[in-house]
């Protein structure tokens, strides 16, 4: 018997989650096993207040599908949304599961990262608790590479790219003049330094940019960081640049960028970082009277549509397709993962892993993939990320800019 | 007799400062009237130094001359150097020119923008005044549209498409939460608000950002910015994008930004305008209670080679062109321009202007192409700036990311 299927965005933008919501209804509204195929507005708070899109009609041409696969942020729109504990509090539960009924929804597809694998979590712990026919797979996705179990996660290939053409091109922009100067570029990740470690990415023959790399891994100091610059300058390198992520911490547990007036916190807990670049421009200026400036890359790094990677984008799509495979053989409480078979050529599979041991868990950057001084990182890191970022999807431009699939259109 | 000639870059970088480089050179490689051609390393302050580079070795082939047409920045590097008054100090002057007849040098191209058309101006009243036979032709380039007499700049075009597209990705970005929230997009431009104008490009069918636009041209208030946010939320827009200009002054002459820590003073005397956007997220924070983000496009949207105006680059590439012509026909003390032959179909042609009414200026943005309430820009306005943005060149991909000419290669 047929069974209807909705999928869920959740968490923040990145430049291919569109693509897994592509590859997960084309291969649903393929599969005999699935009727009717929803997408949830707002992950799993518009699934609460009961609002849907029928995917057949968003998908009607392969020009959709197209269009969805190259168009960044979430069309479903996301969500920063905790279920309680279901010991505590079974309200939620009980409505959504009333909603799966009314609607004879048998597969949940959730697209999300480390918070939103907590959802599937504890979604599938409680259809399995009370018996409920409800199978729940979780899509990767999150441009900070942090999640366990997968070689790497939907997202961070085009984010990578996006951050290793923008400091290459930062470089190139900070090297045209000859008086001194320090150029901090500041990239996304809290405690995973994947991010900003792709920043080396940018280096090659005539690309000197970035000199200096620091991850959050390794513990941040004022002293060794202007001691880096000063080598540099010492060496007769005229204009520095310095990839640091947001998220370095000195040895006491504060982060860098504490004291600014950004360190809000959310619903999760998180604080917003934001500034390091800005701090460590003054700490620059104040050490040495040389010019500095901080360029926080901000939300673009994530949403970067115009340049996004096209092995990512390939891998999110066939990502959202296998989670279906898997629903279809009767998984439910786990995440797709890929699997790394081979480096050269590179080449990669896709499995389903139990959920348990990767919800609310964070895979960093080992530290013996950063070099000693931790100010840089190591080759097998380099060799780790360079097949992400290649290829270019054929961008569909009118009037000279990419055109989206917008819900409000 | 031939005579050799030598082209300079001064002032900020562009992604296609070098299209124009590689025109001016191309030209005179291939022209009867012209011996070498040399490039001279940061601008002035490099030719005072006798400091060249031999263009026909650079681009000894097509290919050379393709990769130096995609590279952002500035190829030969740049300088921010002032010359003094002759009438106060022949001294640098006595030194260029005598590297002039050293170096049997005829004709001088000098690339830049309204600092740059001062040294225009005046290395080309010391040759009339002292009968020295150089001719020094000036070839436009700024990012801010700002030069007078020319419809637009080499430079604005690619600008503006990457300001363009940014804020369209940064709105579908924005708007993937259901929780009311304000970002501040800051874009670049001390006086003239042509570049945070183009914001309004990225509008469409399903795109509504920006909402809001302010540019220098008009005077700012808080209480006004405030009420235009007000206005909206209270219209239902959950997610207000705002584009404001880094230069936004009040009443009283001083900048939003003044009171920030960056705010430094460069050899030209200008302010070094950055933080808007903070300062303007805080006080919607403080005013709203509601989530506030600000962010600063910075350096990348001059220096964005990777998403670049096929236009831009071609018409920067022939003005380099076009001005060896002019140099062929006798002219000096003059600056190219482009005039706009028709809107429908788009079209310019080249011309040499005088440059006495160009150098020191700054053209703003008319106020009838603002709108009433100084909080948008007109349908006149999108018509002019449309044409420029359109086209995408080939870039040339290495390793996922592109390829440019380095000195340092």
């Amino acid at each position: 018997m047929k069974k209807n299927c909705v999928i869920g965005q959740s968490g923040g933008p990145t430049a291919v989650i569109n693509a897994s919501l592509a590859g997960v209804a084309a291969a649903a509204l393929a599969s005999p096993h699935i009727g009717k195929v929803y997408g949830m507005v707002n992950g799993v708070q518009g699934l609460l207040e009961e609002q849907f899109v029928d995917m057949g009609e968003v998908l009607a041409g392969e020009e959709q599908v197209e269009l969805l696969k190259q168009t960044p942020a979430a069309y479903l729109g996301s969500c920063r949304f905790r279920l309680p504990d279901m010991e505590t509090d079974t309200k939620p539960y009980e409505v959504i599961f009333a909603l799966f009924e009314k609607h004879e929804i048998g597969y949940l597809f959730y697209i999300g990262g480390n918070d939103s694998m907590d959802t599937v979590h504890k979604l599938d712990a409680y259809a399995k608790k009370y018996g409920k026919d409800v199978q729940i797979i979780g899509v990767p996705k999150t441009i900070d590479n942090d999640l366990p179990e997968t070689d790497h996660t939907p997202g961070y290939g085009s984010a990578a790219k996006y951050i290793a053409a923008s400091v290459r091109e930062i470089g190139m922009d900070s090297m045209v003049y000859c008086h001194p100067s320090v150029t901090i570029v500041e990239i996304m990740g809290r405690n995973a330094g994947w991010l900003t470690a792709a920043a080396a990415l940018a280096r090659g023959e005539g690309y000197p940019a970035p000199h200096l790399i620091y991850l959050p891994e390794v513990l941040f100091s004022d002293k060794q960081f202007l001691t880096d610059i000063e080598a540099l300058l010492g060496q007769g390198v005229v204009n520095v640049i310095v990839a640091v992520s947001e998220g370095v911490r000195y040895e006491d547990g504060t982060y860098v960028c504490e004291g600014t007036q950004d360190c809000a916190t959310d619903v999760f807990g998180h604080k917003n970082l934001s500034g390091t670049a800005k701090i460590l421009e003054q700490k620059v200026k104040a050490a040495f009277g040389i010019k500095a400036r901080g360029v926080e890359l901000n939300v673009l790094q994530r949403c970067g549509g115009h340049f996004a990677s096209l092995t990512d984008i390939e891998e999110a799509f066939r990502v959202g397709k296998e989670s279906v495979r898997a629903a279809e053989q009767g998984e439910s409480g786990v995440m797709m993962v890929y699997v790394r078979e081979s480096d050269a050529p590179y080449q990669i599979s896709y499995a389903a892993r139990h959920i348990g041991g990767i919800a609310n868990m964070e895979k960093v950057v080992p530290r013996h993939w950063i070099n000693a001084a931790g100010n840089d990182v190591t080759p097998e890191l380099l060799r780790y990320m360079q097949p992400l970022i290649l290829g270019e999807p054929e961008v569909r431009i009118q009037n000279g800019l990419p055109v989206y699939l917008s819900r409000q259109a």
